[in-house]
């Protein structure tokens, strides 16, 4: 399956049939999600440790980039939450925070990771990503919530926080407890309670008065710029900086500079193993928020494509002085529900931030840095689900393992160790599980031609004839496991002569559990047994056929376990094919 | 399942029934076992970089170790080519050749290993071996076989080789070409000689003079030690060594010091890789050795307890100057031929060596070296096994793979690299396969009860019913694949209605996959199509019973596909159970 090189620009799709009033949706789109996501910009970028404007500045170009090349169309690219504690997390761990090589290795991180998204997309490696579980996901999104929310104390209590975990942000926070400024407490705990109640209740207060959904849900999600825009003007006019309430400051007006990243290779070799996982999150939870938003609308999107778009993003932020930026959940709703059509919503939002970062941003110096920190406060704790612990480990305990220890392990050791310890431990937990398979004794239904487990139904079976369903392809990892099974079970059974193993769920046998058979063979052979195959699937068979291990098989294959009864049964009447046998008592 | 502590001691059990017969076997089997391995046991010393006592003292003290704690009638501990090289390999990292750091870095070796086997025979992690499948042991032993024999070209040329890959030796090789011994390639190309033909002709003339098959294998087993003593003969008698004939010279006589070996903590850690994976593959060829032994003579041997008796069998090396040991071939297959009958054998063999330790390691002075790398390079070549790519490539491309790259990694690259190349990839190919699983439409088998691939029969289809049956678990890295495999599907039948996902070979449904099923059940909803499930087996079923899909199920789920026919196929009866449905035109 060639792509022409047009394919790879869905823009031209959608450019094609462009009109005034697509137009008109998209610009209102992008006037609402301007207001609205430019508080959230600059409190991720402090959040990714860097100066608010480079929050601006990740904006800007990604949204373009991923307006030409993404195919959501309702997909908003910037600074996100957990992306940004992942960035910071990783460039804490090769620069000193607030320094400038600090900047430059952010940068690079963006470039590194735009790079792998962008070589994922085109050579069509969008399926790594489902080497993450669900659980896995779940555990360290709600971990990388309350390690966020934590971080952002800083801001509410005026003091220097610093830690990759909780460990290290409670031993932080316990040290700086003398450092506790009145003044920015006050502020922040208000801005928490207003925009607490306003998200919380303020949706079902405005339902009662009959507002639609949508509209209401906007209003919701105006809580912050309001709280912006009132603490801004109050610590203005009453020149609350002076009481040591820290503001943001200047923020340098004009657009970013352009330019390549440029540090020692070094550099961009330390940040390989972050990069990495920073791009399958970003893939995962953009992707997976495009996919909701699509269907909503009976769209679809291109996985493979979406690697490219963010791939793009990710470059042009790096080009542009920004940071690893994705699809943002807040934006994208936001975006989606003012009514935005096509990925020019997104391009022009990209054009309203450069418009406010060009003329504006002197507007932001009274802004205190606590309210920033209360929005993101409230804006991470959504992502902390806690029921879902519980319901994954109701369902299978290997879930639940499997996010219970990505969960534990962000929280105290960091978020690299986190997701990495999730991927092993469910790789591993699948192996375990499938190198010990599941396999039943089965026996007749009576007067069937169905054979079931022996423990669970009652059936006829016969001391001379023994069938073994195992309930897994054949590897490597269970063929032993297999062999000592069969080894036990014939030492039980004196008088037999036959054994069926019964294969209906065995998908595939490996050059390793095909010696085991031969060994199995082998082994019975000298215990004068003969064994035989049943319902074996036919491209399991179509390799079979390939080694030596059907002539040498003592027994036969049958097509139908039925058949193999038939024949091996040592009953009264044993002519094979016969709807019914004899009972036997 | 509790063990009492005396099940810790296997030897408590045949100790009870020993009697004088059963010694007079064990005793004759431990002198010619003694004759006939020494030469060995010397030479896998100098293959591991030390010194040629090393060799004997490694068949002591372990042997009685495993004679204790082991449970194969017949294996032999000692050196063994493969360990040899691990090590040499291993150790040549951390230390200098030749230097005393180097044979301290052997023996701690050896202790962490044995501490591995040892702790994973408490835990029963002999499982873990599992996971490492046949076609990367055969690739890893064939590759080390190859280069084992190349690195012993310096016994035989007489020059100084160092390398641990093929690369490394023949640049090493190529370097040294102008330093070759006349004398020494003489010596070296005669016992090569002799030896092969020993080894491939003399039991094939020894059967047609209709000698019994266990006396003449034990005959060609003795050609290495005919080769030493008369080649040992005639350099003493010509004083060979004066010629410039490199000989073992002098070997200090009497029994090794016994002593913890002692080094620096990041020695210790240095080794723990290479260490633990020494220990898998002793333990992986040991107790497959000890397997096919047993079950020559209908005994078993318990996989657990082998990792307790080679584990005590390495630190009692460690313990007494010795390198990592193993279960050996050739030793053991000698042990077996020359009628050993319990453990004792190995426990008198060693008495045997120690007392040839103690009283003549003089008779060793004019050993030349180029008979123990004949013998080494003629013991290693029967480890070559090239028929077992092409038949493993012919069976399977993923086990083949496998298979070459650790073949080509270990030659190229070196041991440990190979090892866990085959390791990797191996696994890496198993989840590739089962993320990407097949999937059959089926359709109805005319006038049956059975549902089989419209593509491999002829079946009975309908338009508004889609049958898929889905040949592997589902789990998280085949969940999305589902997903978008039955969203193309849906979209080619449009007059579709009913889907059924037919279940008989999902042995498993994780998290990840459930909500994969909830996603596919909302949007085949909204598409107006009901979801069905059929034949979903017991184990699986529980587990959606304690999650909230079924309920949300817009469809129902059939014990049988069959039912799911009769109630969903729109013919022109539709009462559930009857035996025969009109065949639609």
């Amino acid at each position: 399956m060639g792509r022409r090189l047009l394919d790879y620009f869905p823009c031209i799709d959608w450019l094609r049939s462009y009109n005034r009033n697509l137009l008109a949706s998209d610009a209102s789109a992008a006037i609402i999600v301007t207001i609205l996501v430019i508080p959230q910009s600059l409190a991720f970028a402090l959040l990714a440790g860097l100066p608010p404007e480079a929050g601006l500045y990740a904006s800007i170009l990604p949204a373009m980039a991923y307006a030409i090349f993404g195919t959501g169309n309702t997909l908003a690219v910037g600074p996100v939450a957990l992306i940004s504690l992942m960035s910071a997390a990783a460039v804490g761990d090769v620069a000193e925070a607030g320094t400038a090589g600090y900047a430059v290795a952010s940068v690079a991180l963006a470039l590194v990771s735009g790079l792998m998204l962008l070589i994922m997309g085109l050579l069509r490696l969008g399926f790594l990503s489902n080497f993450i579980s669900h659980p896995v996901i779940s555990g360290f999104i709600t971990a990388s919530g309350l390690l966020i929310a934590a971080s952002q104390l800083r801001h509410i209590f005026g003091i220097e926080l610093a830690g990759d975990n909780l460990i290290e942000l409670a031993q932080s926070f316990w040290l700086s407890t003398g450092a506790v400024h009145g003044p920015t407490l006050l502020v922040g705990m208000l801005a928490l309670v207003f925009l607490y109640l306003v998200r919380h209740y303020l949706a079902l207060g405005l339902s009662r008065l009959g507002i639609e959904a949508r509209i209401s849900g906007m209003l919701v999600r105006s809580g912050p710029i309001i709280a912006v825009v009132v603490a801004t003007s109050l610590a203005a006019i009453m020149n609350l900086d002076d009481l040591g309430l820290s503001v943001v400051g200047d923020v340098p007006s004009g657009l970013p500079a352009l330019g390549m990243p440029d540090g020692p290779l070094a550099l961009f070799q330390a940040l390989l193993v972050p990069a990495f996982l920073i791009s399958i999150v970003t893939f995962v939870e953009s992707v997976s928020l495009a996919h909701k938003l699509a269907a909503r609308r009976k769209e679809r999107i291109s996985p493979d494509q979406e690697l490219l778009g963010l791939g793009a993003a990710n470059i042009a932020s790096a080009l542009s002085g920004g940071f690893a930026v994705a699809g943002g959940f807040s934006r994208s709703i936001v975006n989606f529900d003012a009514g935005a059509r096509t990925p020019a919503a997104g391009a022009l939002t990209a054009v309203c931030i450069g418009v406010v970062t060009f003329f504006f941003t002197s507007l932001f110096y009274y802004l205190p840095h606590a309210i920033l920190g209360a929005t993101v406060i409230i804006a991470v704790l959504t992502l902390v689900d806690v029921t879902v612990i519980r319901q994954t480990w109701m369902y299978s305990k290997h879930d639940g393992a499997a996010l219970i220890s990505t969960l534990a392990v962000t929280l105290l050791i960091g978020v690299t160790a986190g997701i990495l310890t999730g991927i092993a431990l469910s790789l591993i937990l699948y192996l375990w599980r499938t190198s010990r398979p599941h396999s039943a004794l089965v026996g007749r239904i009576y007067g069937s031609e169905h054979f079931r487990n022996i423990h669970r139904y009652k059936t006829e079976t016969d001391p001379h004839l023994m069938i073994l369903r195992v309930d897994e392809s054949l590897y490597f990892a269970n063929a032993r496991y297999l062999e000592d099974r069969i080894y036990t079970l014939i030492l039980e059974q004196p008088q037999l002569t036959d054994f069926v193993l019964m294969c209906p769920a065995v998908n595939y046998i490996d050059a390793s559990a095909l010696e085991s058979l031969e060994a199995i063979n082998g082994r019975l052979s000298d215990a004068g047994i003969r064994l035989h195959l049943s319902e074996v699937k036919g491209p399991v068979m179509d390799r079979l056929d390939k080694s030596t291990f059907l002539k040498a098989l003592t027994g036969e294959v049958f097509l139908s376990t039925y058949r193999a009864w038939c024949k091996l049964h040592k009953a009264e009447e044993d002519s094979p094919g016969t709807e019914e046998v004899e009972v036997q008592s």
